[in-house]
């Protein structure tokens, strides 16, 4: 029973909890219309402390889509709430105005607490470094839907693992179903943290760790690629002779499997060139509209009214 | 009749009409779902030059609880209207656009100006140091709805009573009822002004300035706590000899009558301990609730559609 | 066809297209209720890199009043879109939350950009000193409600007519009727450019420049007004010389045609008198109101709602 639950980490649902939020978002997808009232007189409270125009939109927009409605701040200056009151007492007086809030917050632990003292449903929208599930559950879905199973799948994760969130929640997120194989694509500078291949090996979850794209793209069912940040190596000369192996292209899409989907939790940088974006295994704007949909299926659940 | 008038001073409705406004908020209260729609196909633009959250989303909140929809800008940077163009020419123009005006201004007057230039109701949503009107109905509505009654009750306010227009306009409008008796509690320094007390003088009403809050608070039907500003002290000395006094915890709780309630404009700093809120007696959340129940009944009166 | 097409310069649209959108306008203006739920359902996001506080309230205004929801942003600041990722890649983003957009950007080309890469209809509201057709459609319509007629007419625009995008756009839209003339009021310093001059004569449209208003005012039809900026003269002589010309105020009205009507994009500073406002051929005020219903019937159209 979701209703009137939290989120704020990604691993706060069981599996059985999120195939709820799946099944639902499915029926959404295949039916929007029916699902366009079922939150008419609900408010949907968005306090974002720190921008995040696309997390941001994709809430609106899903609150809007189910026929709901939306207060909320977009950054902390226009808001007066952020400024000498405790984020507990924020959250009791927008409890009053609104059904269900999502948060944004620099600080790591805000939404937890937000939620310890709300009234109302509080999704964390992203604190800091820290948790972003809602990003978790767009690409769980986004999987399900393409690929038709979140198991027994061969996962590319690329770029900088070593500070991304989006990247240690889905493997964590990803873990739980059997059967799938993580091949871990990332210089050495930017290599996951020594506590996640930890639990991968406590869990006998299969994983390679390599540095090069080329060599493991042809084997791939998912790749997802995420930004390379130049200031996070170490020198100069390691960035240049590596970054080209962190850039997906045509000529390495070529080499990839026919099945092959590839994700992005978006903005992109140059990671992907723009020529791959009409290749069909294309999938991160696809990815970015069932952000929409998972958001819609979790606000349901979480207000009850689904 | 209410129908098109504005609300720029507290005192701008008669006691008919404010009983008007509260009897429609107790309706609302009572069965919100009967209002749901009845500001349909109408707009409030929220006008804030100066950001204030709290107020902000109450408004909203309001407009979109009965149905309407909010156009608006939340501080002045975000706003071309703020820049070089008279506020009568700006609401002239919002008047084309939308059938409602909520607006916030640092400068005295403003939304006076507004209201004699505009097609439309403007509801003052606080100018500077002078009014704010819907906190005083706010404050009316509570009191009514949680003591059942707005006359022949004992009235403690404490804190800073020299700069809180919201006391000012608190003691002015409950004046007008009956037999009501007012304990001013506050250090020499921020005592009522003077033109307040010739006030209660002239219209021989009972009251009693005090020090010390402990002294008074065992005889008190309500108690409005107000923000104490150590920079508005003359000496730190007498800050810190005073300060506790004006600090509202479990053990001056422990004195008070059973059937008294706490109430606050909010936000709070630290002049209400954080032990008082889960007291059945701490009601300043729920004065945050009668805050958006009597906006819903203002806005819905003005529009005449109720 | 308008479904599913963009609006991104004035001259997009054929004249039959044009009349399309007009026709619709005054079936809107004449019933409004019908047309409150047509865009049920529909989102719109009002993407502005650049603050304009009127014609993102008039764009939202006319989307909640056909009953569609609105998502966006009102200055780059609170936009994360803003920073590092391409307008292309933004607004294929935003194409997956919403039905529409509504673009405005400093940057020359940056809606059309936007166009290209976009899902779904785009329309510019305005970028850098370029183009804003919706001002252009709200001129005709404006004129076309008032006057019954957009051809066989004399038109006088008064100001900066060198550097006003506005009076550019007019004069082009204008020039496709039949039968019009213009009368061109400007400093020397502040006359059309030489293009513009090329075009008409290429035409064969009738046109006269002139320094002074008083000198035309009683021959006009149609009065449309601009600000002229004291920092576009040359020198502060001139500035003085010549700026009374440019004000329009009681005694040039007396002068003027019971019939002329005055027209003005706003905002104004001093280049209208207040005194004029009460003249009821004074319609700056109507114009804007008449800019919500063109742009109600345009996202209609593009959205072929109707």
């Amino acid at each position: 029973m979701l209703k009137g639950r939290n989120l704020i980490d990604p691993m706060d649902f069981t599996l059985e909890e999120l195939e709820e939020i799946f099944k639902l978002a499915g029926q959404i997808i295949a039916s929007p219309e029916e699902f366009a009232h079922v939150c008419q007189g609900k408010l949907l409270a968005t306090l974002f402390y720190e921008p995040s125009t696309r997390t941001r939109f994709s809430f609106e927009a899903a609150m809007l889509r189910l026929g709901g409605q939306i207060i909320g701040f977009s950054e902390p200056n226009s808001s007066s709430v952020a400024k000498g009151e405790s984020v507990a007492d924020t959250i009791r007086t927008v409890g009053c105005y609104a059904d269900i809030v999502a948060m944004r917050h620099p600080k790591e632990g805000a939404p937890k607490v937000a939620a310890i003292n709300s009234p109302i449903p509080v999704i964390n929208a992203g604190d800091g470094g820290h948790q972003h599930p809602t990003q978790t559950l767009t690409d769980l879905l986004t999987i399900k839907s393409i690929k038709g199973r979140l198991s027994n799948l061969k996962i590319g994760l690329c770029g900088d693992l070593k500070f991304g969130r989006t990247v240690h929640s889905l493997i964590k997120a990803i873990s739980r179903y059997q059967g799938n194989k993580f091949v871990l694509i990332a210089p050495k500078e930017l290599k996951v943290p020594e506590y996640i291949i930890k639990e991968l090996n406590k869990n006998n979850i299969e994983y390679r760790e390599v540095e090069k794209l080329e060599d493991v793209i042809g084997d791939l069912d998912i790749l997802y690629m995420t930004r390379v940040q130049k200031e996070r190596f170490f020198n100069e000369e390691d960035y240049i002779r590596l970054k080209d192996s962190y850039i997906l292209d045509e000529a390495k899409m070529s080499i990839a499997s026919q099945d092959m989907i590839v994700l992005h939790p978006l903005p992109r940088v140059n990671e992907i060139a723009y020529e791959v974006d009409d290749d069909p295994r294309a999938c991160y704007f696809k990815q970015a509209k069932y952000g929409m949909y998972v958001r819609m299926a979790l606000i349901a659940k979480l207000l009850g009214v689904r």
